[in-house]
């Protein structure tokens, strides 16, 4: 036994009699939930430094840009900093007519009291009350029995309607959380439950919202979602009422806990930005969102700027959003493996060439553009670990490189070599100087400084060329008169006349092509030789005159193997 | 529509026809699965900065010393540092008996030649063979039908058979991953996973690994479980299959997605610590581990020092564990509220009152000791959320006060008001600090400087006390005598009788105990009075003589009084 202490634990949670199970059937969510945001409360709550006042105001407002319609604000009653806030809301008017604020009260009547006096003068908003219901409170924290603690409930149901009543200009819609109800029995959570509903007597224009908060998270998630479903099965006037769900996070699953709760009856999620929260957090908003968007459902949140939702949340919380968090974490979308790189560079090939609607690119589970993410910096990255697609992908997309597919082997090896020793991953800016410093314009210690061509109608018949060419080698000048098919090969044959220096290779392939990217034009050329092993070496040639790319192609291949073969010795 | 781009994208999963699930009438796991970790492949090639060889073989010591008894080490036929790794494990013989190190390649000869050759004087290993065998794989990447994909991994199949006879000295294992499993078809899986099996022909003697990663997450988790119960029965020779799942976290359900598919018929789990690998990462198999550890499973894995374990993966990794992370991060057993902070308190009390084997304590879904985590650093918080619950606990674990209940909350505000001001976070020693320059020993304008007593046998005919008290008020000795039913009520007779000032208070309560914390046995006494309107003020006085402790208290209280009413002015 490697954990002897797994002995002091027991499951808590209590599976419904009779588990409704029918809503496994389902495979996806068709709509979106009702969202409400809990960041201003259960979130700020479980901060190090609270959020001030200012910070409030300011988060408030960006969560109403991303399309909240109910916020809960705070603790009215308990905290003189969420007093003010809330009345800063009320009095400045910063509470759009589409948007609840909602607080939360204990059923205490001193608490109740103050709870509406702080929301004097608001259009709309909900009340939410709760008290403790699990097995574990009832027993060690408020020593109360079951009777007992209904009666907290019904007693601050009561005094909510009392209150309402004296408040005509609000409008007023009321929520009830058994807190722990993960702990709770569930033929006590649905006692407990029915009986503020029956003091509530909700209307269809009058709907309440039952709230069923998995405060500690204590089981797998389908059995949380077999509560709910029984919950939902249960309820009285079930028509008139909002189930609502608030998963934390202990056991990792906060968010499948929502969407099979959802599956199971669930309406609503209380939950927060990048599931801040007390200890392990709530049920991450953002990736619900997320979720229903990758399935093609409209989430009802904007999350079309994701780079300036992270800035905010952490400029508020003062957390940090986790490089692997779904959707938002600046490593998501990264492929730093060859494997994966070519399949998203070919995946997105494909998807050009077949003018495809439908996102299916492999890796890559939504498209990034889609929450403001750039293909470039965020998908393929470059470190050791890249391959040849990835690398050329990269000198394609940023530098306008259609790079030789018999090419691509050797530029991975050698970018990955460099990523390897110098321990650190590279740039798109230092992929291409790389590339650059070892293929392009490699004029030494070969360098042609002059070549002239003439049209050569005699040769063997066909129309090839005559060059002269002026090259310096090691720091001498020659000049040599060649003729070939082409003028490239007229160059290459110029230079193994050369009776100093043992040109010997063999010319393997060549391609060329505009340089799109760039405005004045250039040409980029691409040369492979082989030489007297069969080894084969690429140069890269560029310049505005296609001629002189290729030739320079052609010279930086040739000092390439030299640098390996040394068949030019000083 | 809150975001229009949803449009392009649908499920892009397949559901098992008749989804077999009857896995969802467990509600809990029983026992442990097989773990392997894959840290050091999935792992670390989604670094931005790859581990080095060093490292590596650190990491693998300490994957080892945790319980892992399978651990995959790389790709070495993909990297010459991978290679290097795995003869330097082999050769430095630093794989223990029991452990299998576990090696991942493709289906090409070359490859599979050279991850065999890596393996040359291994006593056992797991070769992992995988080609990718989703429909937007196969369709955009190797352009090749159903038929085609399923040679490639026949090949391999059968060159594996092949290549491990050749070394009959070491024990292989086969492992097959249809690698984007959620995006086959299930009947494709079913096809090509069978078509290995049936080359590999398992015995009981000799199981094969067959893998299906959701190597990118596409489902709400139970439809991952339906597709993995599919498989569970569509297996051939299933009896000699460890059926493996290899979940990643794009949508935020990896740890459900590996539960659920537990239940519905997975043996095997390959993940991470922490949950690090590619984009969002891994299934966490500290979460699933402890997970099991908090339903009374043992894990078969060690992280009773948990704050090791996050030292660790944060130094070989160069990764951050999130404060909210499920069982490892810094703030998953912070209680900051001040209802939290009461239900846990009590919670540690009752379960201290009665001898409670099982752990049942509010809020904190395991005890923190059993992994290595502290009551007083990680779970007790102070800010300005904080209650007095919290506080009260804070100074009672820490310092030895048992404060009175009923002197809590003006504790609680006062503490909660220097965090809001102070804008942070209070530790023990802040908080005790605060405590003890508000209450404790406060002597000024007031100070007793001498005091001597003698029994009063006459005194009202019982057995009282007289008292002759030097005292310095405001910078004035003075001296007074009276006598009282009780010491203390002496010095409160003798004080009263200043002329020079009205000392209007009435006695409310007194409380005293001896500082078990300390050595020197002082005693700590508590005294409450109230002012003409009955506010009561508490003092605290702390000296080794009890008597004096309670004159210390009296005075601190009749000073805090006169700060707020200056009854006695210079």
């Amino acid at each position: 036994m490697m954990m002897k202490n797994c002995e002091k634990y027991e499951v808590g949670y209590f599976m419904p009699p009779e588990p409704s199970m029918e809503w496994i059937n389902k495979d996806h969510l068709e709509k979106a939930p009702a969202w409400c945001s809990v960041d201003l409360r259960d979130g700020n709550q479980a901060l190090i430094v609270p959020m001030s006042l200012n910070e409030k105001v300011e988060f408030f407002r960006f969560l109403v840009s991303l399309g909240f319609k109910e916020i809960e604000v705070g603790f009215p009653a308990a905290s003189e900093t969420e007093y003010e806030f809330l009345r800063t809301l009320i009095e400045k008017d910063m509470i759009p007519d589409d948007v609840t604020v909602q607080v939360l009260t204990q059923s205490r009547e001193h608490i109740i009291a103050k709870t509406f006096e702080s929301l004097k003068g608001a259009k709309k908003a909900i009340v939410h009350l709760y008290n403790s219901t699990s097995l574990a409170q009832r027993e060690q924290v408020f020593k109360k029995d079951r009777q007992e603690i209904i009666d907290i409930a019904v007693s601050g149901a009561k005094l909510m309607n009392e209150y309402a009543k004296k408040m005509p200009e609000t409008e007023f819609q009321f929520e009830y959380s058994p807190e722990s109800f993960t702990g709770t029995e569930i033929d006590f959570a649905e006692a407990i439950c029915n009986a503020v509903i029956d003091i509530w007597e909700p209307t269809p224009e009058k709907k309440v919202i039952i709230n069923l908060p998995a405060t500690v998270s204590m089981s797998m998630p389908h059995v949380y979602a077999a509560q709910i479903s029984y919950m939902s099965h249960h309820l009285h006037n079930r028509e008139n009422v909002i189930l609502s769900l608030h998963p934390h996070n202990d056991r990792g699953t906060a968010v499948a806990d929502a969407e099979l709760g959802l599956l199971a009856g669930g309406d609503r999620i209380e939950g927060t930005l990048f599931g801040n929260g007390e200890r392990t957090g709530n049920v991450d908003i953002v990736t619900l969102a997320m979720n229903l968007f990758s399935h093609g459902v409209d989430p009802e949140l904007d999350f079309s700027n994701m780079p300036k939702v992270v800035e905010a949340y952490e400029k508020y919380t003062d957390m940090k959003v986790h490089p692997r968090q779904p959707y938002g974490g600046q490593l998501v979308f990264a492929a730093f493996s060859g494997s994966h790189q070519d399949a998203i560079a070919k995946g997105m090939k494909y998807r050009e060439d077949k003018h495809m609607h439908r996102w299916m690119v492999p890796y890559l589970p939504i498209d990034p553009h889609d929450v403001g993410r750039e293909y470039d910096a965020d998908v393929i990255r470059i470190n050791s670990q890249s391959g040849k697609g990835g690398i050329a992908y990269i000198l394609e997309q940023n530098y306008g490189f259609h790079i030789p597919v018999k090419m691509r082997e050797e530029i991975g090896y050698m970018i990955k070599g460099v990523s390897d020793h110098s321990h650190k991953e590279l740039t798109p800016a230092e992929v291409y100087e790389t590339f650059k410093n070892e293929y392009i314009n490699k004029f030494n210690p070969i360098d042609i400084t002059d070549a002239t061509f003439r049209k050569n109608s005699t040769y063997k018949g066909d129309d090839g060329y005559t060059v002269d060419i002026h090259v310096n080698i090691a720091g001498t000048e020659y000049f040599f008169t060649a003729s070939g098919n082409g003028r490239l090969d007229a160059v290459s044959n110029a230079l193994r006349q050369s009776k100093l220096y043992s040109f010997d290779y063999t010319f393997v392939t060549y391609a060329e092509h505009a340089l799109e990217a760039e405005s004045n034009s250039r040409a980029a050329a691409y040369v492979a030789i082989a030489d007297a092993n069969g080894k084969v070496y690429w140069g890269v040639g560029m310049h505005e005159d296609i001629i002189l790319a290729s030739i320079n192609a052609l010279v930086s291949a040739i000092n390439r193997l030299n640098q390996v073969s040394h068949f030019i010795t000083k």
